[in-house]
């Protein structure tokens, strides 16, 4: 099943294809900053050098880094303050996945083994650790503190949205504010510091660098419940990661936070049982109670809205091949299937 | 068994009282950084308040805080700028303490219930992350890129030291090299870079700030050998942490690695047949094989002469309290016996 029944989803190829498409006016400096990560995870030991290439593999479709390329370019010109600051959050976003699949205890990412399946926690709880301070390292190399007092932060307010789904748990009665908190600051934060930096480092007034960082915080809140639908209804052969994880960690995404709110006290019992239960079956009858629900619909139209008010946010930028770029990335967050 | 047999070893408590004595040139800036401390890990979510007081509680002797601070007033005068990178310092070193309890699967430590065995791994994992982003936050208030940049490359390394180690685990034909590289990397890099931070922001000379870089390094590797013999003969009710983890995770030490390189093939293969098992017999018969050869004595040689270089780097600085201190401490880091 699609993410946005009412639009054509992407197959992974196409997936590819497609984000290959919009990054077209970005796609020298996307190279670039790809020939920076390549050069910065070499490493002489050979032990630290594969786990380090392993990780630039398992990074990701470069959203971050494109979000900051392109933020940049529709305020003005990209120099190599962008370009390093592009590895840098790619480089983040990575360390952040690789200690994800160990919390999930996941087995695939991209279609590859995670490093904890692969090597083992300890040594993902290192690479994640090695990743975290790379990247630190590389952007206090830029000649202000700007870039790293951003990042510094924005990274802080991820982990404590991290650490505040860890306590949320179990919490069946996890309340939409909190929810809603949670994936701002562990999703939404990073999206947002990557187009305030593109912006900045291309001269943006400090309105504009609100705005488009209030773009990055939508377009992120919209990934995320984007990411949640996969979750649940999602295919492994075509996000190419573990699937089912929230579920198995006992986690309250929108769709299921939205079907509780509209249950009977019998009918949350039962539900409670369902998403306590690990057994296929009950799985099952969960999905098929959301699918008959109008819980997956109603998450599907909250990220719409997101990615409106994102796409608002941009109204005070001049037209430009890639301001039109990030309104269609906007759209694409949600019509992803992998 | 105390550490330096010929020398006498402090309790826990008169460590305490000891440090309290040594560190009283810097101790209204010893109190400073923990006041900071406190007010940075404050946390209007009530978990994650928690999760960084403890942190706070099981953060070490404060001996890196120290160095930094002695390092500057050995130098000149101390500014806000020394405040706050002591404290930056401390967040990391907890950092990697919270992340090494993980790795090690330690329960203890300062003897308090380590963060992975009073909560999870997860919470573990997440807390050391979060720390790791506060404390390069925090670096990147101060008004250069010099702090973050320091801390950012010393703080890499010691993951690099990590990995390495991590790599080198069960390899029982460790080269002594490899042991000095990788001690060099995950504990000394950071107390050098904490002397040269000190200095820095004193205004030393480059050649002042090299020599108290290489005090911090030699006073580092005489303090990882300290506490590989400690993990061997040391008494986890004095030293307040789980000891013998070297072991148990297979890491060859420089005891071991000396006793090793005086063996014959068959003598070798039985000494590999007692480091990997894990029963109270073979732990027993080993650690009788190490107090009957010389291997800990020459550790014990090795640090010692560690501290001697580390004392001699100071030859440059006027005679000054600070000077002194760091003279003792680094007599102290191979006396402790926690």
């Amino acid at each position: 099943m699609s993410l946005a029944k009412s639009m054509p989803a992407t197959t992974n190829g196409q997936t590819s294809n497609l984000l290959a498409v919009l990054f077209a006016p970005i796609a020298t400096d996307l190279s670039a900053v790809s020939q920076l990560l390549r050069k910065e995870l070499r490493h002489d030991d050979a032990f630290i050098d594969e786990l380090a290439q392993h990780s630039f593999r398992i990074g990701g479709k470069r959203l971050r880094p494109a979000l900051l390329l392109l933020s940049g370019q529709a305020v003005g010109e990209l120099n190599d303050a962008h370009r390093v600051l592009a590895a840098v959050v790619e480089m983040i976003h990575t360390a952040t996945l690789v200690h994800d699949d160990v919390l999930d205890e996941a087995d695939i990412r991209r279609h590859k083994a995670t490093v904890n399946a692969r090597w083992d926690n300890q040594t993902s709880v290192l690479l994640g650790d090695y990743l975290f301070t790379h990247a630190f390292y590389l952007a206090s190399t830029l000649e202000t503190t700007f870039g790293c007092r951003t990042i510094g932060r924005a990274t802080n307010v991820v982990c404590e949205g991290e650490l505040k789904q860890t306590a949320a748990s179990g919490d069946f009665e996890l309340s939409l504010d909190t929810y809603f908190d949670i994936i701002s600051a562990k999703t939404a934060e990073l999206c947002a510091c990557c187009c305030l930096l593109g912006g900045h480092y291309a001269g943006s007034s400090e309105r504009l660098g609100k705005a488009l960082e209030s773009y990055g915080r939508h377009l992120g809140i919209a990934f995320q419940i984007a990411d949640d639908l996969l979750d649940l209804e999602g295919d492994e052969q075509i996000t190419g990661k573990s699937l089912g994880t929230d579920l198995s960690n006992q986690k309250m995404t929108l769709p299921l936070i939205h079907l509780r709110d509209q249950l009977n006290h019998q009918q949350r019992l039962t539900l409670r049982g369902l998403i306590e239960s690990t057994d296929r079956e009950s799985r099952a009858e969960l999905l098929r109670w959301l699918d008959d629900s109008d819980a997956m619909q109603h998450a599907r139209d909250v990220a719409e809205t997101h990615v409106a008010q994102a796409v608002q946010q941009l109204d005070g930028l001049r037209p430009s091949p890639a301001k039109t770029t990030l309104e269609q990335i906007a759209q694409f967050v949600i019509r992803r299937d992998c």
